[in-house]
């Protein structure tokens, strides 16, 4: 039996957000089915924000709904606060992932508020879901945006990095999402955060999200891979951007990442044939977006089985 | 002091094998130059090979005799065969890369030989340079292609390359390159192949060769770092592409290369600001060629030390 890495898509949430299109719920909903038909386990589907902010997600509601119908398929979402979080909630979300940035300066302008109050937040929804009754219903996974450095602040110390994620442990996230939202890690300094994190966070899972955004996407999936993380955030087609770095590429893309994980011998239980079809059809709903990944160019190796 | 890895451009040659654009040696040679300028030591300027196979390098000779002239660099070239190796030599060439292929059938396609008679050539060669004196004055390395796997026969033994290894070694190699040419090559491969290597190589420096084909290249040169390899090869944009895989992208990008490997705490010696000057000309005299790499669109991370 092989080892098991998850990937899980985030090109309808993080991938959308920059993008120069505008999809249907409906192509949205299919996306999903396709892809979960591909193997996909999880896939975040929208982000609960004000649609005067982001009016792309102003179908989160519709797209959890839609989503949750989906066989063995976790729907997750991105919330920003408290008020996101407990629409969320209140929308059946199998799985919600609250952000925050390690970055003061990049919380504030993402979220407009302290890393203080949003830790706060954090701690008060964790709760409420307890209350409520929803702890083995309602997965609430911690992202922590910035974590390799900052393109407003620039450098994030490891050791604040650290702190937020002890402080998430405690008030019980059930997973940490170590994010590069700007594309500034690199693979020794993926290394070094992993291995002091997996020293603090016990049987919570660690993620990884990373952005290609100076080529280093893949080699940090490695250096991942190498201190014991599992789960791995990709985009289809690393479809995204930076909004710092116009023109710069998005999420690592999510066939090469698969591809590169399966050669390595690992489990994805992704169905890569399929997942290059949904590749296909993602261009031709996106003709006015670049789409990056290498796979679907060059195509599987004559020694990659499949 | 930090320590050093060495990045060698091969974007003249491996670059200009499949380039749409036909540089005059004019331009190559102000290529170079820059490049030298911008802190490389290494540049691979040519193939000796028959200007009816390859009319591009048919200036191999005066691209030798010119880039001789460039002080504090090492300018090498690629030979296929003993003739191409003999002509190299005469034509005062400082390092000779001799390539020959680990996959017998690619190696026929590719050189039109035998692997045995590519060694038997390898052989000859080293004794007719050690012969003439040459022994401290003219580098020979072995470039070992289709390392990692090989687009006309599919899999390649990792004894296979091991074996034909301690031959070149034996023989007097000053180098082995051991190169995936065709984009095979996954991290844990990379791994397995350079540990190895490093038990039968001694005091003989290993270089690695890897394409961005699937995406996995500057993922490849962290596995190989980890392992103890010093010395890569890439090509200025990621010039280049795969001829089994039309469209696909080529060699790792030079650029990409050193900015990871120099965020991540070594030292290539290499002035990161020249260099995407540099890649700004690539551009203009390249037209008509795609060119790769993340950098130059997505800048330096703050970060960033320069």
């Amino acid at each position: 039996m092989k080892n098991s890495i998850q990937i899980r898509e985030v090109g309808l949430r993080d991938g959308l957000q920059l993008s120069k299109t505008k999809l249907s719920s409906e192509i949205k909903i299919k996306w999903c089915s396709l892809q979960s038909k591909a193997g996909f386990k999880e896939i975040e589907v929208a982000s609960f924000v004000p649609p005067s902010i982001l009016p792309q997600f102003s179908d989160a509601s519709k797209m959890v709904c839609e989503t949750n119908k989906i066989n063995n398929l976790i729907p997750s979402v991105l919330v920003p606060n408290l008020k996101g979080a407990l629409i969320a909630l209140k929308k059946n979300s199998k799985k919600i992932n609250f952000v925050l940035s390690a970055s003061e300066m990049h919380n504030q302008s993402n979220v407009n508020s302290t890393i203080e109050k949003s830790l706060s937040m954090f701690n008060d929804f964790v709760t409420e879901r307890n209350t409520r009754g929803l702890k083995n219903k309602v997965q609430i996974s911690a992202a922590v945006a910035t974590s390799f450095g900052c393109s407003i602040q620039g450098k994030v110390e490891k050791k604040t990095v650290i702190k937020i994620c002890e402080k998430l442990l405690e008030m019980g996230a059930d997973e940490l999402n170590i994010a590069d939202t700007v594309g500034y890690a690199n693979p020794y300094q993926v290394k070094e955060i992993f291995k002091s994190l997996y020293k603090i966070s016990g049987h919570i899972p660690l993620a990884a999200h990373f952005h290609d955004t100076r080529g280093m996407g893949l080699a940090n999936v490695i250096s991942a891979i190498d201190e014991g993380v599992q789960r791995f955030d990709a985009s289809l087609g690393g479809l995204g951007g930076c909004p710092y770095a116009p023109g710069a590429s998005g999420n690592i893309a999510t066939e090469d990442c698969v591809y590169m994980i399966e050669s390595m011998g690992y489990n994805t239980g992704i169905d890569l044939k399929k997942l290059l079809k949904l590749r296909k059809s993602l261009k031709e709903w996106m003709k006015k977006d670049v789409l990056y990944g290498n796979l679907l160019t060059s195509g599987f190796a004559k020694t990659f089985n499949i």
